[in-house]
């Protein structure tokens, strides 16, 4: 059983950054009527381009079998409908390195190049999310499949 | 005054893309689970590096006095709130050129390198939208002045 912790950005700070309106970041602009919370994540797509995408996520059992890792360039997630939604990360491929992680409608995610992570976990329904990622040439993707972890949510 | 027309990947064309959920991009992806609108903008960001930021937009008045834009790279907005909002933008700047755009919650925009636009326009409440954009050395923004003319909503 994969046990399920809530994001934040020190527990998640193995793995890349997490997306949120962090205080510490504000600068008010647009004179006083816009926030900006800056430069949350930067994106890493070294000789490629960052791309702009929405995925569509449906709900699938909550239990893990493989992960894949981007070894070309970052991936981040930002949730579009405001609803919960689960990450689960390895710092070394295979079902024992598996961490799962809580996140909040308005938590997002950005995987730092290379780090291995299941593919999107919505919860309950259907959401879809912004996805920044890289475009280019090169084999940006790696898979390792295992048997099947379940995750164990919080009751 | 400023009519304000309806969003469109066409309308839009002269001044970047709008980023949603085009079934023209559609891959189905991760075992079936997730469909990817794939590649609906590109960040242009030269010499400098794609940043992930929020801002966090509160409403104001719906006239136009001034327009800003970037010279150095693209500036994308996603709304996260799922609620409709409003874009201005210019192919040269000043008053007489503004055109307004009504976006729903499930739109956003890039605004290509250079194209005049006007700060954050939420409508009756705060929304937070995730903001691609660039961060590098350069002076990324310029601005005009003018005198006040209304956004007219449509009833």
């Amino acid at each position: 059983m994969i046990p399920v912790e809530p994001l934040t950005a020190g527990s998640f700070e193995p793995f890349g950054r997490v997306i949120e309106a962090d205080p510490a970041t504000a600068v008010e602009i647009n004179a006083g009527f816009t926030t900006r919370f800056h430069a949350l994540a930067t994106a890493d797509t070294g000789d490629g381009a960052a791309i702009l995408s929405i995925f569509r996520g449906r709900p699938r059992p909550l239990a893990v079998a493989m992960l894949e890792c981007h070894p070309l360039g970052s991936q981040a997630f930002m949730p579009l409908g405001g609803r919960d939604w689960l990450v689960v990360v390895a710092e070394t491929p295979g079902a024992q390195a598996c961490r799962a992680f809580h996140c909040r409608g308005d938590q997002g995610v950005q995987y730092a190049r290379g780090v291995w992570h299941h593919p999107l976990l919505v919860l309950d329904t259907p959401q879809d999310f912004l996805v920044v990622d890289r475009a280019g040439d090169g084999d940006n993707l790696q898979e390792v499949f295992f048997d099947e972890v379940p995750i164990s949510l919080p009751r």
